[in-house]
């Protein structure tokens, strides 16, 4: 059914719309010239075809009361409307069936196909269509019917949708309520402003003798009245009537049409398209490209919800590499992102310079160029609220590192001294460092360093500050010499191996200390059993040879009550030892120095203030409240725990063990200044021995910030200001110098709480589609809200004498909740859990895809050997020396190489520097050339997941 | 490309194999007679057509090392081969590119098709089969390349596969060993024995100038030796070689050939296919049915996991409604079982006869033609299983609900009570009731309402026991009454609205006690605070008036330790009050009446049974363990917690608060004699007063029975020997009759044990494909294992002294397990949840879409009004005029109707009897007829789920 008019419309879109370089007719439709140009504007985010809103309207109600009701839309995904519920669906991937596609492809192919139309006005665009009519009588009920308004669904408010007229069948609303309700459609503010529309109307029409199909490319969209939901410029139109079709056929073809259209790759081709043969070629290239699943197994009405995200639009046809400019559809940066961890470094900033100090010259100089913007890239809102979210983690944490530090070094350090040193260092490291999204903080590995040398000291009877200041400074010493030499790059052979066992170690000590110290206070507040020695308690006064008269003139009443019982000759009473105490008597018996009920309730503290933490955490994942609380009852899951802890205890007024704050701003250790004194009460020679801890202390510091560093500038986060490994660690250096000699903790990049610092200066795409995730544009990085949050915490270090009424067991939970937090999220911990599920339980990882279930468990096996090993060690009075086994881990895992192919180390580890060159291109396929391709990966499993190295346990 | 021998083998088929009834040429293949004969034998589960296995074996290695290899499997989901693993995939629903389709229609229509060949062996095969090739040569090449043995990915014992031989490369196995490795495939042994096989054999073949496909269907089917790894009889062989394709476009093709055969629908077709243009009819038929997912909306590399539950093969192309026979495809009993909860009573069992007591012996006069069979049914090994499962489940209850009875009527019944009631109704139930796999229990509502009668008769000073006796008296004669009157028939009027009422309030009940109970125990064991006068506690000897000098002579060594200080003057010392009871002195002072630690360790214990009866209850749907240990933790996880939390006590030894069991065989309340006297203390008249609780109690009793009744005779669970509402209220109302006698604990049906139960005696189809769940056939009714349970039950009273060393924390911790778990069943509690959810993240229930919103909460909030008023009135002195207010429930759900639309109650609720009437046939349909029709709702959201209402809390 070809008219006139249709090929008219179709040489003036050629001539007219589609420039002469995009018309390629060898190419055909579908295909774009694969420029620099268009690459650029890829990159940069710049989609040069607007998005698409779609929707169908369907005609219903044949034959007595026709009227058009809008019952599907689509962007990305489809959104079906419930008639009944008067709700839209959630977002679903749309489900075609085959026929429907080949009844529209023959119902466009034997219709009316207007390629830019010159129409104006929805009365203009009717009179074009409605001309493929040949009776004149049918042409004015058409165009009456479709110029008749149809029912919209605006969901206007919250969770209820109300009818764009309240009752249904009585459309007498007037024009400007409508186009009110229209414009204030919140999908409005959803869809990005060049948006355009397509209206597909479909729906049976008994009067027809054969099926209408046409398709219109408006030249000039414009808003066409209220024909769409939400007032966009309409650029395409589709008409699909027909006489009775069985089942529900229109619906069917005109969802297929929606779905067509809401193909990028087809709105692609059909913008570009010339004649009705480019537009059937675009249907074609659809049908090439769709996934088909087979009748029975499947069912075809069950919803799929949208995928966690989208295939790439690049990898479609790969044949043919067509490059599609898409509605924000994230571009996966694949062929880096192997593990969905990025390049393991950036390669650019860990070449050797081979210069001394070259490194950090280059850091310096990169990072100066873009100083001032460090500061004005702070002025947005969003920093306000990462200031806020910042410091509480950072207090939260100062003030549990700070207790744990005051509880293993015998109050050498505290609370006060936590605070004061995060304020200091945290500071100076966010005005000065390379990467300033760094936060600063006590980390686990070096507070279990800490705790060593203390016992360490404590059992050769050293002064304790002092040494500590001279392996302070001797750690400097050799950071700089590490600085000098350039040694970050060597950070290239920390692999997941090596992160994983440091990371499981120092996880398994938090949870041993944490699970010791509560066993402790058992000791401490024994648990009374029926036969145990804690009952008797009283308070026994001066006896007949001491001032007896005074007591019994001075206490007449109390001598009623029940605390002082009438015992004949006996000089006692029943007063709790306090009191007994402060009255001048002397508590007499075993029961006098046990609390009772202390054990109990403590355990009790410990058990609430991990599970509520833990389970605050998860509430981000559940379906309740709005997800602005899930976002604030899971970001502050560790400071509600320990506020709801404190309340408890102070409810039950129990006699808990609290931690030790001091009243007043001086050190916690009583009787020192704030500066250290050099040598104290120890040997001269003792400052040149401190050389061997700080040396043990250099490794573990090196390994712990540097391991830090690598994870916060992986790819995936599109930094663009570059890293800074080597200005870092000189950074570091110089502030344990300072942190030494006054006494304070020593701090390195604590990698959790900086990445929560990059999560809450994330910037995303704001309009997106229903069911589709905001894509991520990159970080906002500055210096300013790091500083803030330190300046925070330098003022509350006057708060911290009201933190004297947290009892320390409320603390252990969440010592506890660290370690479990950060031992869950390795890999190396989800391959154990592989040795406990039979095979056809397991999850398909795309690791038990590629290695052979053996060889992953032997891997496993030797990962649990050599953490066995670190225990025994740690156990031992050599346990000191564990930084330098951690190093060992790194000799392990070359000898690994001895056991294991590359291609099993590729996907259980990763390669050393030197086998990713001795790898050629290929060679990372399996031996034989078959089945086994890298497209049958899922996509999904390559995307960037949340850290996996919690590795500073905090 | 047609041979010669192609059309005499299709002649040969169509006169031979194919009967002339089953050849309708009007529909071509795929349209079987619709026969009565047909319909039967799916109804009895006879499957004609075998199961078909489908293995793809892949050439690989051209042009240097031509080799075979099993890529693919299929029964109803596909497996994949892992290559680089070695080990099958996880079975996931085949995903197909439609280009790969259409190419394999264009192979096979372009190849040979040879159907009901009669070759019987590979050999013979293969030689019809190269005759397709024009060239000698090549005809010579293709013999022994289709000769050469396959390699088979073996999986011969737990997760590890095994190659066919074990260096790939070199395939000099003898047959024999081979042979033996294909028989011992664990595969087999889940295949049926009448099962088929199917051999698609695919692959680049560079020497070939044009594709080569070929198809045969094997009149007799034969085992091609090594062909299968599995050594099935081949019945289709599917070749698709040919020179280079782009991509790996004969693997998909082969894929496409495999799944076209695994569907039932197409096996039908092919099965009967007398020439190539019925096979590719039937090809086409297929393409008619698929699923098509859009491009670039889901990823086609993404593994989708078998459904729940298939789409019936019944519903497939309903213009046609085509009857396939299928490999164990459930037929869901969709038009029966709108809301998954199947018809809501069996129709024929609950109409009224009309006649006294005619319900009762219709019920009897069924029951007694099954009553031989009701014994012989239960020999079968499954039964020992489940008597070892209910009778654990029947115990923990007897002592959880007799611990609990115990303590809510002072010692007037208890455990011992508790377990010779169980022992003694459950038994002559099993016996004698209509529906023997009822377990007969102490429940939830009877509990509470005893609770409610004790407080009374203990407010006004009544002698309980023989109060109760006559309650129990009068009870019976009302339950004879409604049998006489087959009141059971009004069990109709009970919706979901009563039921979720009902349970709500009773799971309330418990959770409220359990805490109640918990809060009452830290004032029988008080928390000392730091102020709290509970520390002072000595031990007085009888002073200088008594004999002191037995005193000091008897214990002269005692004076050394630190229990007895030395205290100059006073007669005192500080043993612990027991030793010093025991030894003449008197315990002085208030701490000698606390027990320290007590409070808070049952709170812990508490919290332990609680949390550990969840998570072992969890376990079942975890991913660890083998199924086994799985199902044990899960379905013992009661007992496992009572265990737990009984170990802790013991291992601590605290004085903790323990059931009360009596140490010998005689009534708990001591005195009294097995029988309860009539009177007692009480004055006459009581006996009639006694009526009124008898009334409340029946329409208790009366509910809790009939529900339960009515929720195990659904229809889902496929019973074939009936109900008996009638005989089970009769049976049940002599058992109160002789337990109000002996003192025993009242009895009706338990919901929950009773479907438990039933779950422990499925039958299920044992052969099952990869991937697939085995389907329901039926449940073991007979009444033997119930028996068993309680005659053991019985033994177990002489346990009952055993049992003091549970401390009633845990009791309580399973009470409030069991409150929990009843709540969170059932539906209106997830109604309460989408409360709390904004409307993007509420789940895709049916009922939301196809009820407004604001409507299903304003049920919700009708509910939780209802259940208000409920409260409110439980916890005034009406309390036990609960029944009745539960009662009004049906009223206030009578009066629903005036404010929701029939639609909306059968989505919301369902409807009553005579709303059933009212409603034509199509009036159930939305308003407009348009958009909203049941074929849009996935089957899968009808599927029978666990049982929605745990009406009886046990």
């Amino acid at each position: 059914m070809k008219l006139p008019g249709q090929e008219e419309c179709d040489t003036s879109a050629a001539n007219e719309n589609i420039s002469a370089g995009e018309l390629d007719s060898d190419h055909g439709p579908g295909h774009s010239p694969s420029g620099s140009s268009e690459t650029n504007s890829r990159e940069l985010g710049v989609s040069r075809d607007p998005p698409l809103f779609i929707q169908l309207n369907e005609l219903l109600g044949w034959p007595q009361a026709l009227e058009w009701r809008e019952t599907g839309r689509w962007m990305l995904f489809e959104e079906k409307l419930e008639v009944s519920a008067g709700r839209w669906s959630v977002p679903h991937v749309p489900i075609l069936a085959l026929p429907s596609l080949q009844k529209l492809r023959s119902l466009l192919a034997k219709g009316l196909v207007l390629l830019d139309c010159p129409a104006r006005s929805l009365l203009e665009l009717v009179e074009q269509v409605i001309k493929v009519e040949s009776s004149a009588e049918r042409r004015g009920q058409l165009q009456a019917l479709l110029l008749q308004r149809p029912q919209h669904s605006i969901q206007t408010t919250g969770a209820c949708p109300c009818w764009g007229s309240t009752l249904p069948r009585k459309a007498s609303h007037n024009e400007g309520v409508l186009l009110k309700e229209q414009h204030q459609n919140p999908l409005k503010q959803k869809l990005p402003p060049e948006a355009e529309a397509a209206a597909v109307l479909t729906g049976e029409l008994g009067f027809l003798p054969q099926p209408l199909g046409a398709f219109v490319r408006l030249r000039n969209p414009v808003v066409l009245g209220t024909l769409t939901e939400v007032p966009l410029p309409c650029r395409f139109f589709c008409l699909l009537l027909g006489p009775a079709m069985p089942g529900k056929g229109y619906h069917e073809i005109g969802r297929a049409a929606a779905v067509l259209l809401s193909d990028l790759q087809f709105q692609w081709s059909v913008r570009r398209a010339s004649n009705l043969h480019d537009l059937l070629a675009a249907l074609d290239a659809f049908l090439e490209e769709v996934t088909v699943l087979p009748p029975g197994r499947w069912d075809p009405t069950a919803r799929i919800l949208p995928p966690k995200c989208l295939p790439s639009q690049l990898k479609r046809s790969p044949s043919q590499k067509r490059d599609v400019q898409g509605f924000s559809i994230p571009h996966t940066g694949r062929a880096e992102d192997r593990h969905g961890r990025g390049p393991h470094v950036p390669c650019a900033e860990l070449q050797r310079t081979g210069r001394l100090f070259g490194g950090l010259v280059q850091d310096v100089s990169r990072k100066a160029s873009w100083y001032s913007t460090d500061f004005l890239d702070a002025l947005h809102p969003q920093c306000f609220s990462a200031v806020l979210y910042i410091y509480l983690a950072t207090v939260t944490n100062a003030i549990t590192f700070g207790g744990l530090l005051g509880d293993a070094t015998d109050g050498a350090q505290g609370v006060l001294e936590s605070f004061l040193g995060t304020a200091v260092a945290g500071a100076a490291f966010c005005l000065l460092a390379g990467q300033p999204l760094t936060i600063l903080s006590s980390t686990g590995p070096v507070l279990v360093f800490e705790r060593l040398l203390f016992s360490f000291s404590r059992d050769h009877s050293l002064d304790y500050l002092p040494f500590r200041l001279w392996v302070g400074i001797w750690v400097t010493v050799f950071c700089l010499v590490l600085v000098a030499t350039e040694a970050s790059v060597l950070v290239r052979y920390f692999t997941r191996f090596t992160e994983e066992g440091f990371c499981a170690l120092i996880s398994l000590i938090f949870i041993y200390d944490a699970l010791g110290k509560m066993v402790h206070l058992t000791h401490t507040y024994p648990i009374q059993r029926p036969g145990s020695p804690g009952y008797g308690c009283f308070c026994q006064y001066p006896g007949p040879q001491g001032n007896e008269s005074q007591w019994a003139t001075a206490q007449p009443k109390s001598r009623d009550d029940v605390l002082s019982m009438d015992l004949g000759l006996v000089n006692a009473s029943l007063l709790p030892p306090f009191e007994c105490t402060r009255q001048g008597g002397q508590p007499r018996g075993p029961g006098c120095h046990t609390v009772p009920d202390i054990a109990f309730f403590s355990l009790l503290l410990f058990l609430t203030s991990f599970f509520f933490a833990t389970a605050f955490k998860h509430v981000k994942t559940s379906h309740f409240f709005p997800s602005v609380v899930r976002k604030v009852l899971s970001d502050f899951s560790s400071v509600l725990a320990i506020l709801l802890g404190c309340g408890l205890d102070t409810f039950l007024g129990l006699a808990t063990p609290k931690l030790l704050v001091p009243t007043e701003f001086k050190p916690t250790l009583p009787g020192r200044g704030w500066l250290v004194s050099p040598f104290g009460a120890n040997p001269w020679w003792l400052s040149v021995a401190a050389a061997l801890p700080a040396l043990l202390l250099c490794i573990l510091i090196f390994m712990d910030q540097q391991i830090t560093a690598v994870i916060l500038n992986r790819a995936e986060y599109k930094l663009q200001k570059g890293a800074g490994f080597h200005l870092d660690l000189f950074c570091v250096a110089v502030l344990i110098l300072l942190t030494s000699t006054l006494g304070l903790p020593w701090y390195v990049s604590a990698t959790v709480i900086s990445l929560a610092h990059m999560d809450s200066l994330r910037r995303e795409s704001r309009a997106c589609a229903p069911g589709e995730a905001p894509s991520f544009l990159g970080i906002r990085e500055q210096r300013l809200t790091g500083l803030v949050v330190f300046i925070l915490t330098g003022i509350s270090i006057f708060l911290a004498p009201v933190l004297k009424i947290i009892p320390m067991p409320v603390l252990y939970g969440i010592f506890l909740y660290m370690g479990v937090t950060a031992l869950s999220s390795i890999q190396f911990v989800k391959r154990v859990q592989l040795l406990l599920m039979p095979a056809k339980h397991q999850p398909d990882l795309l690791l038990l895809r590629h290695v052979p279930l053996k060889r992953v468990h032997l891997f496993t096996a030797i990962q649990l050997v050599c953490l066995g090993l670190l225990w025994i060690i740690k156990s031992t009075p050599a346990a000191i020396i564990f930084p330098i086994m951690l190093l060992g881990l790194v000799g392990v895992r070359k000898a690994l190489e001895w056991v294991f192919s590359p291609q099993e180390l590729l996907w259980l580890d990763e390669l050393m520097p030197e086998d990713e060159r001795s790898i050629p291109e290929k060679g990372l396929e399996p031996e034989h050339s078959f089945g086994e391709d890298e497209s049958e990966d899922s996509e999904l499993m390559y995307q960037p997941k949340v850290p996996e190295i919690n590795i500073s346990v905090n």
